[in-house]
């Protein structure tokens, strides 16, 4: 399941490379004022692959939604996409339960193939498996077709959490009405954004679901209710914790770029370095490159070999800076980055030459969310992170966003419409039946909640664990913390499933 | 505060008048789906006079928003209006609560006006009074009048519940962030649709408001949640517990004035012994107007002498049932109710002549959010009801709302957003700090929550109140009963605050 949320997140702001040679952190901020610099964290690469993952069997339908569940308005509606197994389902007599996945911001046939966790454990409930679409991804197009729909901001204008939310809960009533199942508990299951929506789902719509589980998701990553250098902090002591020495030549590597870049001949000198099959333009192109190297590998730190964008070893970030410390003494910063990169980006040994992404900025769909509501602020510390240090810096954020999508960011609008600020306070005594499941080792972790809230919104952390690991199948190879937390996890929705009986019985029988 | 709502709600159906005098139900189906019949339950009668209640002391203020909160579109803002005090309030740093008025369909003055409860203990509690505007009425008109924001569907087509709560959730968040009062709690009320509003968004937004009083709220009208007759089954009884005559005579009373109307000059008939002001068109105008007064009578049916759309007696509907039976003996039916409704239309005796309500399917905003989101069903049963039977139709009602708006009701919508169906197993395990107010003799209550739900989701039921008498200010009349409500209140409320400053600081001290 982490395949689920890639990153190619880190995009970080060409400048501030140069701004790192020589300046102290103000400047830095001044470059990014400039407009140079933008960052927009991302969740998924670009290169997520549909084909990877496990299949599972399961009917795909569609069912038709309105463009703005908020408003009369009369707008043209939509086939949201939806994958459906009623295979292992008890039905209504039995009060069957339904498990439902968040789709989040990508095709959810790749969501259903790498959410092993919730076909593993399906058939032990009786559960129908349902899998929606997100709005405005995979087959789930407003207006018709991916142009059409990505054609300006007024056809994304309907891209909003909010929305899909309420599309989750138009189709699962429907379909229970149809089904005349209405009395059938519905249980939410997400990752990383998707466990956003899964949270917000169960705190917006108790109704419709009884209870969530929230793999990685870092919900609390907005305006200032956790630093802005939470995310690159984690990234950073990943590889410290794994070497010194490794997080010290990433560190120093972004001026050695730089200064090579400036040389003579030096862009040419850098693309065959890094074997790159398109002559390289700029340095800041190469240090994206290799900053989303990082941030995915931290992401993806799992015990065992995995399978996403590319194979990758188990203790990925091990891998990477064995290869980096092993060189032989004299080695430069530069080739040493190169064995350390090629981990992830050639661990097969197959890649004749890499492409870079020359484009991240480019009309995607979680570009436009980040740009919109998706306001997650993101810094490099100039102590603990072995990224150029940069403040955040919003003004440029929001002119980014304006010349990439005429659109002007929202960035209280998420803590106002599902909270954030002190959401322990209000949690303590509102909402039941939220697991929050991070690994301490997922940079998102910093972003989510950490610490059990009540006796039914509970944090299960593990110190091991990286992105939302727990909704992935299980195998072989799984420690056991991860075998105990997913026993937990099941332990716990099967508690939220008895009480839900035992509470209706009680109310019928009044 | 009763004042808030009062109805003209009835508006029952034009062609089952006719139908009574012959027909069983089936054919007042028949009647109905022709096209004849069209109800739309309403709260608050369009003679609603902003003049009449308290004056209180506020400012006036203004506040831009946005005109869909949950898309990106680009629509043009608007100011909502808002009343504030902060007289009493104890400020930011001794953590003042915010006591928020959720503004619902008409002035937001009238409101202020109408809910002295508010403005009453909130020096006890040193709290802040904030009644902001519901949007398309008073002062809050998007496109900039209000001619405009009726235009058309189109324009109408932001004027939902959830849009409003959105437009409350900005406001009371910017509010407190320029008065640097984050960590003051916002405490919601509400009476009726206001009570509605107040209870959604204490579900919606638990981050906002820690708590809400929901006065005479019917949250559960909706669908097949109770039953389609409750209402006017309510209603009738109220009569019918005064008096069984009174109320013989009002269910005889549909039939006559039909066969009179049917009658060689009936039509002016009726006109002179109602002393209508203008020509009675057909007998339907009249039913209604008789019907509209029942109702809000039966909603007004207050202990102590009350002035809303016209001064009233204490206990009215006893003096319109001891007027109807007062009665020499031969005194005909027509002129027993023209005594009765006089109680309600004529009580100072000034009024010479009556003027009908001529166009109560009008373009006004609650006939707009009944014809959307608001699809309340509503019947009038064969036995216990004294109106004349009805059975729903969702078919004609739907019509009447094209007809009207050009625009297609969206009757579950409010239950998938807002729950409604098996609310009690939800509230059970989800949600805290909700009073549900009600009075028995308000026919209102049988739509709302008359039972507690769990130790923090509690129920105050009266016998002898009506809607939501008590957010009305205090009085030397009050009964004891109210006076006991009110402190049983204001106990709760002050509850829900300590246990926020307690819940609060251990956070704080982890």
């Amino acid at each position: 399941m982490s395949e689920l949320t890639l990153t190619s997140l880190l995009l970080l702001f060409p400048l501030i490379f140069i701004v790192l040679t020589s300046a102290p952190p103000t400047i830095a901020s001044e470059a990014a004022t400039k407009g140079y610099s933008k960052s927009i964290p991302r969740f998924l690469g670009k290169f997520a692959n549909p084909n990877r993952g496990k299949s599972f069997q399961y009917e795909t339908r569609y069912f038709e939604q309105r463009l703005d569940h908020f408003s009369i308005a009369d707008l043209p509606r939509f086939r949201q996409r939806y994958l459906i197994s009623t295979r292992h389902w008890t039905g209504p007599d039995r009060m069957g339960p339904i498990f439902l996945y968040c789709g989040n911001e990508g095709d959810i046939e790749w969501f259903a193939a790498n959410t092993g966790f919730v076909w593993d454990i399906a058939p032990r409930f009786g559960a129908m498996v349902l899998f929606p679409e997100h709005r405005y991804y995979g087959e789930s197009m407003p207006y018709g077709s991916r142009d059409k729909a990505y054609a300006n901001a007024a056809s994304l204008s309907y891209l909003t959490a909010e929305q899909a939310l309420a599309d989750f809960a138009v189709l699962v009533t429907s379909l229970k009405r149809n089904l005349s199942a209405e009395g059938c508990p519905v249980v939410l299951f997400g990752g990383s954004y998707g466990g956003m929506l899964a949270t917000w789902m169960r705190l917006k719509y108790p109704h419709i679901a009884i209870g969530a589980l929230a793999s990685s998701a870092p919900i609390l990553q907005f305006e200032d209710i956790v630093p802005p250098e939470t995310f690159y902090d984690i990234v950073s002591s990943s590889f410290k914790r794994e070497s010194i020495s490794c997080f010290d030549t990433i560190k120093k590597s972004w001026d050695v770029i730089i200064s090579e870049g400036q040389k003579n001949d030096g862009l040419r000198q850098l693309t065959k370095a890094f074997r790159l099959c398109r002559d390289l333009k700029k340095t800041e192109d190469l240090s994206e490159w290799l900053d989303s190297a990082y941030s995915f590998l931290a992401m993806v730190n799992y015990p065992y070999p995995s399978d996403f964008l590319m194979p990758l070893p188990g203790h990925p970030i091990k891998e990477v800076c064995r290869k980096m410390d092993s060189c032989p003494e004299g080695t430069s910063v530069l080739e040493r980055i190169f064995e350390g990169v090629s981990v992830y980006y050639n661990y097969t040994g197959k890649v004749e030459c890499f492409q870079l992404d020359d484009d991240p900025h480019g009309m995607d769909g979680w570009n436009w969310q980040a740009c919109t509501e998706m306001v997650m602020p993101m810094a490099s510390s100039r102590e603990s992170s072995m990224f150029p240090t940069y403040d955040y810096n919003y003004s440029s954020f929001q002119e980014g966003c304006w010349k990439d999508f005429s659109v002007k960011p929202r960035p209280t609008w998420i803590t106002t419409e599902f909270g954030g600020h002190d959401f322990e306070t209000t949690l303590k005594v509102f909402g039941s039946n939220i697991i929050f499941s991070n690994g301490l080792l997922d940079p998102w972790s910093g972003g989510s909640v950490l610490q059990n809230i009540s006796e039914t919104v509970v944090a299960l952390v593990t110190e091991e664990g990286a992105h939302h690991i727990d909704l992935r199948s299980s195998t072989a190879e799984d420690p056991d913390w991860l075998v105990e937390q997913r026993a937990f996890e099941v332990k716990l929705i099967k508690g939220w499933i008895e009480d839900y009986h035992q509470k209706r019985n009680s109310v019928f029988s009044i």
